[in-house]
């Protein structure tokens, strides 16, 4: 992420600004004088790997320009306990009512990155790429996918517009007009956009076949055993990109890896992430 | 939830149309003509509590408002796999591209009030309450915290403005005025609106002793071991209600209920769901 | 107010730019040419407190970010007729443009914060406090009651959400359920978040004994002469806070804080302000 | 207004209600179950002039569409104590949470449509009509506008664009540049668009002078007292129309109209309305 | 166009940036690293008229604050093949991505100035306006009304609110209630705000002399022949604006002007623009 | 095009009424009482394709949903002149203040079409493809490249998101790397999602050369004649899709279709369409 922002994410910043009421904050209105100035450090308090800096740093100064903050840190980088994130001082009070907001964006940002990780990691020195899902959190996107590549994974599809994907319920669809698989990936083929692919989503060997006859670009194995998989990795033989998803864990990953697989897809990176562990520290000079 | 949704949850709605790109999908443009009507039905794949009908109703309605949705479950109903959810009928490419933004919220929300209903069954029979917290994904602020309620947990402070909590960084920051806790407390309760109670934030007996003394309407003992949040209880002895916080597992939640406290409050069940498995089975009549 | 403006308040101000189409403003497109440079100052015309300096400058330096905008005094000064309350120079055009919306904001603002220390110095030395209501300019609620501040008043509720408090048509809700006032307090006190108080309004002082009773936290005495009022805060005689509403003026205000009332709500304060006379004296200097 | 509102007016609305927090109101969560249903009217308790009929109903059914809203009378009626404005029924806890809302914009637009007919009825039979200003609520421009055609008022300028206007300012700029008054109405008149007009104020019979001359199309005497503003329309003599301008009273402007002015513009009803007083009566049906 | 823009183009731009999803581009963040810095040029290919300049620079800033935009020339100056517009340097990644959008709207603003200044010139000497329609892209008014006036051509109506327009279905309309032409534009001076101006389009010379008789302050000829519209001007006379309009084209409008109409309009100069041809030159700077 | 408009068409359509001010209409509000009912049709007076129907009918719709309005064609339709399109009758006040902003969706869609239509059947019989580009009007992506489908074209990109396509300037930035063309596209196809394919843009033989050996997925031939276009096609010899791009006419395009092109870019569908003329004829029925 560069520092800047896309539009949706400074709409999101201010729309968790006005949920948390952070202008209306008694706490520090009663308590916390604007000349009290603090001295805070965003550090990490579990392994993983960062993500959401500029966004955190975007919150701080949304609610306070005057607030100095400096990411120590890139994004994509491995945290342990204990180690320093970013800074930030000025105000206490300003400080104080952005932490949350900070937090819950770096929290579950550098949560999905670290999952990511993991998956990576597990599969290191196979030739297969962890990609993500559209399984995020609505209006988190943008963000969700980001977090993804920081922890070195790939991402599927952003949107429904860039590539197509043909799942069970489009190929059924298809067969109600008695159209077969073959003949669904075929018509999606010539009539698609030339910058986008076409993928198929297939359960079985046959399906497998009649796909890779069809000139399918990616082929979706779903919830396929791993020895079903090598199977149909080996039928298709390198004349399409191959996509093993539905289940897989950071157990099981490895293992489909090396059937050859090209792409392992896991829903539980954004639909299910563990916050990571960060705190705030602040301290008050004298 | 009411049929009702507040204009930041319609917001949302149609931040993650956008994201998604719902109007713009290449595999239903090619594939599913307008005239292939479907009938699709959300289906729980796990146990668990719903929340998010409404919500995922109106997803549908506002991709197309032909369709037909019904609710057969209200939210807070108890889920087994396989339980229908809703109903959704018509041009089956509306419900295809709906899909996935309708499940992400159903997902998400029921996964909330799902772990919220194994910490309130875990500590049945106590008088005490499972609280969220602020640690919500930002943007869902509304949405967590009503899941929160679905599955037979309460609310927390909604946001920064209706509660006064006085945490560690406050007390600090009054320190170095040279004001002791009890007093820090007193100001907070003379200078506050009289609609909101004060809570502070202790972390150990002398503190509690102090807090109690100077009327504090809640305590929050943080990261206390049970022992000795017993101790703060027997302490406290009913002068100010009492808020476990901390580290609390299902697990230890029990324990933690036993000590008498009237508040646990858990960001698990929001900064880290896990998302409950629903799925959209459709099918095509003849 | 710091500097800072919440997002709700930059939308509003440029709502306010849009709907004053101030970027076509035919006058000075014809007749100030950029180069000529002004040098203005919002001066007071009446006596009163000061309230809006920061959002009449962010008004000024969202139009021309190239003014020079100063504030000479702070919010919640008291101001006589000729004092100087902030200065403004740069492209007369742009301070020409800006006047009128620079000028809603901080006369209405300013006009509720007078207001509002009228009744506070009508009451001074009785413990009673000047609080608002709800009664707000749509949209300007965060202003509104932000004035109230300046001017020394303190804020009730600030929304639905931040307190309970149960009104005559709730009580009678209730009432067709079969249940008592008393119980109506005790369920609400019994299901309510922790964190906020729970207000009743009564009319008579059976109502009150019957509130006293059920443990309300505070007991709003509606439209009561002051004679009424004095039996119900004996009958209170501190066992709820206690706030007085309904038709107050600054004739009869002071009346009713001697008879020992807590809260004296002024719907008055913002929902028919006068503004304050204040006025943009703009110099071509050589 | 016919039933629809401009965007702007449902972007206050939806404003209106987030700063309100409808859709997070305890009291009616905590008491007033779905089930109950109630029967509402709004009601006048003072004489006035109807406004805001329509944007009160768009609040109740953005609220809940359920409820049955009809509108009894229409905008610009008179109003009596005790009289029926329009009737709500349906759930009571959504008639309850909309409530406030609905209120604050009708009895802000009645107030100002009641004090424009005030000044409407004083000059009755006189030829000059009674006009707003610029000094308007921020983001209620319109609804302002409004509200005086209504209550029997025209509308001056709807913002800047839609007429010029020459000020002291605009003058003193152009003196600057050493250009008398007479040549800066005869600029403004040959460059601006043909679709509006120039008016410019004046403070001296000599500036009354030059500016018919110049071909004025309006001239605005501002802050004269009565027997010069009677020569200065006499001077003028129907070349131009004319307004009169600061400082004009409910005693003192039957004497300004009855001086042969065409206009004559009150500040005091859009920046300084009393709101009128309007309730909204409840029942609960058996 | 001051270096400011209006919140409606501040809109503008975040809604293409969003559109073009210049924050998921794949393209640069494969090749381009931010460490390499381009050096751009916005050059003109084509001779017309420079409009957007401030536009563009914004669209630069906005995807990223560290760019160095600096213009070169003012909007409204002449534009030859070759000639240098704009520089651009900095995170040669950042330019590609605004490049697009950056020329999007430059190149229809300046085709609209474009346009425009050849109308302009056709009728140089004549005393005759040209003027626009409200016949604009959506969204893009301000913009294209302030390309025209680039192109040294004058506006007509800003929006329905800046002047009567009665045009012949208005005048259906009163027939319908059996009014005349001459009534209908008494009906209307009368009436409307004192601010603006009443035209009145009339197709025969039997109107015209309706429309002056009644007043009308503008005629709006419409589609007639130039025989015709010389004639309908002696016969108003200087007693009203004359407007000509309806398939004027450059061929034609000289004679037009000719006639001593005062204005003509030009629909084709903001609904059929060509673009003018601009591109960016981007150099890699060693 | 459903009868569903996506969330940004929605926000254009309010953004067009607002800067059109169509609640504010001083025409309508003095001469077309709302009693006085309409039936109109949008009618077209030229030959082309239509597009914008739903978008038409949702700005009526907007305005007075009391307005009926009947599509009696489908986008996409071919029109003569006197074609009728679609009625709308109710308020004629309502049909007058919609009928410019509709007209203005309609022509500029239309227009689209029809140009892209002209483009379709000059190239009728090859195989190749008329696409578009991302030259469209800023925030009318969604619109422009609809309308193009409705004339029989296809879409190049939506967006920067789904497709990478290599032009000169990132070609040129890797040079400054030392890295060749050919290296390029490996790195691209190599690192980019597999939902997308990878492009490049080439001006010489000896780079379609090296981009067909890379593995390039679509090659662009930009700017050149037909005879080296032809030569560029019979290099490339199917192992690419070959897209045509640049100065492209109505008379030049059958030429390069027959080269054996895949697909040919046309900047002007989108950059300088010419708006079609279509009217709404208004009928006061007694």
């Amino acid at each position: 992420m560069t520092q800047q922002l896309p539009p949706e994410v400074l709409n999101l910043i201010d729309a968790a600004l006005t949920e948390d009421q952070v202008f209306n904050d008694p706490t520090t209105q009663t308590l916390v004088p604007d000349a009290i100035v603090g001295s805070g450090m965003l550090r990490a308090k579990a392994d993983g790997v960062l993500a959401g800096g500029p966004v955190a740093a975007a919150v701080f100064r949304r609610i306070d320009p005057s607030l100095d903050v400096a990411l120590l840190l890139d994004d994509g980088a491995p945290l342990a306990p204990g180690q320093d994130i970013a800074s930030v001082s000025g105000p206490a009070a300003s400080i104080l009512r952005a932490e949350r907001t900070a937090l819950n964006f770096m929290q579950r940002m550098s949560g999905i990155a670290t999952a990511t990780s993991h998956y990576v990691q597990a599969i290191a020195g196979t030739g297969a790429r962890i990609v993500d899902t559209r399984k995020t959190a609505p209006g988190h996107r943008y963000l969700d996918k980001y977090s993804v590549r920081m922890g070195g994974g790939h991402n599927h599809r952003l949107n429904l517009a860039d590539g197509i994907l043909i799942k069970d319920n489009h190929i059924e669809a298809r067969a109600w007009l008695e159209e077969r698989l073959g003949d669904v990936v075929r018509r999606a083929i010539s009539q698609a956009s030339h910058t986008i692919r076409v993928e198929v989503e297939v359960e079985s060997l046959e399906q497998v076949q009649e796909a890779v006859n069809a000139g399918a670009h990616i082929i979706m194995l779903d919830n396929m055993p791993v020895p079903l998989m090598q199977q149909a990795v080996n039928i298709i033989a390198g004349r399409a990109s191959v996509e093993a998803s539905g289940g897989i864990t950071l157990q099981t990953v490895r293992a489909v890896a090396e059937t050859g697989v090209n792409l392992i897809s896991i829903g539980n990176l954004t639909h299910s992430p563990d916050a990571l562990d960060i705190s705030l520290d602040l301290e008050f000079p004298r």
